[in-house]
């Protein structure tokens, strides 16, 4: 097993929902941070690899299991590990706790390095990743294969500028606010995902215009972020109905 | 003077804009988090004044001085401090110090207590704000008068899900992202705020169709948040060139 970090995490207010969950954008934003933290304590932070090396670390997937979402004023504790990597991909989990120490979340994700300049995707450097003593795989791991979707509707999005971070794009956890906004209203307010697998393609650039095309059959959802006729982003999320639904 | 209290917060990555200063509406928020955290520490949370008097606070108004905002990464402190109260106002002040300990932005706020089932403003309860060791006074502090906008150029925003709080309205935060939004983009790149008035008049509810209307002259910008019809909030803010622009 290589390495963990763990961090505890009240929710505040203002990243609560409607339904006093944690807003699931929030969430995925929050256990970046503390891969960065990870990295940082280990010598290999963001700034480190982007000096020496020119590189920085792009999430290409997520595959999100959740039994229930984070309440509001909940302490949490996520728990990290760099699991593998192979030639060209990372994979790190996350594990959250609930106040009670029961596990109520577990994030797959997948990293590559991208070169700052040409964009292009390198090759993992093994001085970087030997640090977090995890295990170099030949095996691909794989998420699902996502087909073009037939007749979805359309919601557009311009891209605002508090949707961008420092790297000048918008930031990954906005693709999945296009999606869930896609969604009736009335849906999100009685129903939770269960399952979601999410592919990044391609960045957004700023003063984009934006369609995030869904495709639903009852508690399945199927999503693709759309820039001029471009797929950036490509999702499924499987749904339950709330347990606490009004 | 009243109590204070302080805490320090360290600048997360998803809070900074692409100039790599922290997210104002996030400031924002940030800093009602904290004013809960001093009330709760002298046993008067939101959740005892709930219980107690059916009444929960409510923000109508800002006044933000910014000298700079917090950066990507920084240690600020947040100092609160709830300054006087009068028969229906609240007056708290934040203070905002950078990692070398300059004083960088004031916010000015002014609350009201608000009963939950009629959504009145309710008299200030003595009992709750006497543990705050703040003044009683006669004088109400009034924010400018905005005179309504004359021709405004107009952008429409559909309310999402996330921008809605535990309440089952916008949150407070969301405002200012409309009227940040309504401006270009090549604009919010070279300029940062330098003083912002910012008065709530009305809740946002979900599902609305909001109206972020915008009179801009040179170095100011006045705005209004509206909804079939009626101003929900208004605003001026003053600009100034950022010192670090490209």
């Amino acid at each position: 097993m290589a390495l963990t970090y763990r961090e505890a995490y009240q929710v505040p207010f203002y990243e609560s929902d409607v339904n006093q969950n944690m807003k699931l954008p929030q969430l995925l934003s929050l256990a970046l941070q503390i891969s960065g933290k990870h990295s940082l304590k280990l010598g290999v932070s963001d700034d480190v690899i982007f000096n020496k090396y020119n590189l920085v670390w792009i999430i290409t997937e997520y595959d999100i299991e959740i039994d229930r979402l984070p309440k509001y004023a909940e302490t949490i504790e996520i728990e990290t590990e760099a699991i593998a990597y192979n030639k060209l991909f990372c994979y790190r989990d996350f594990r959250i706790f609930g106040q009670d120490g029961q596990q109520i979340m577990t994030i797959h994700s997948t990293f590559v390095l991208m070169d700052f300049d040409t964009r292009k995707v390198h090759t993992v450097v093994d001085d970087i990743v030997k640090v977090y003593e995890c295990e170099k795989i030949k095996k691909i791991i794989r998420g699902p294969r996502y087909s073009q979707l037939d007749n979805p509707t359309e919601t557009l999005y311009h891209v605002r500028f508090f949707d961008l971070d420092m790297n000048g794009h918008v930031n990954n956890s906005k693709y999945l606010e296009w999606m869930y906004e896609s969604l009736e209203y009335d849906f999100l307010l009685c129903h939770v995902p269960k399952k979601i697998q999410l592919k990044y393609i391609k960045e957004v650039a700023p003063t984009s215009q934006v369609s995030s095309r869904l495709v639903t059959t009852a508690l399945h959802s199927q999503h693709e972020i759309v820039v001029e006729g471009h797929i950036h982003a490509q999702a499924t999320i499987e749904w339950r109905e709330r347990d606490d639904a009004r």
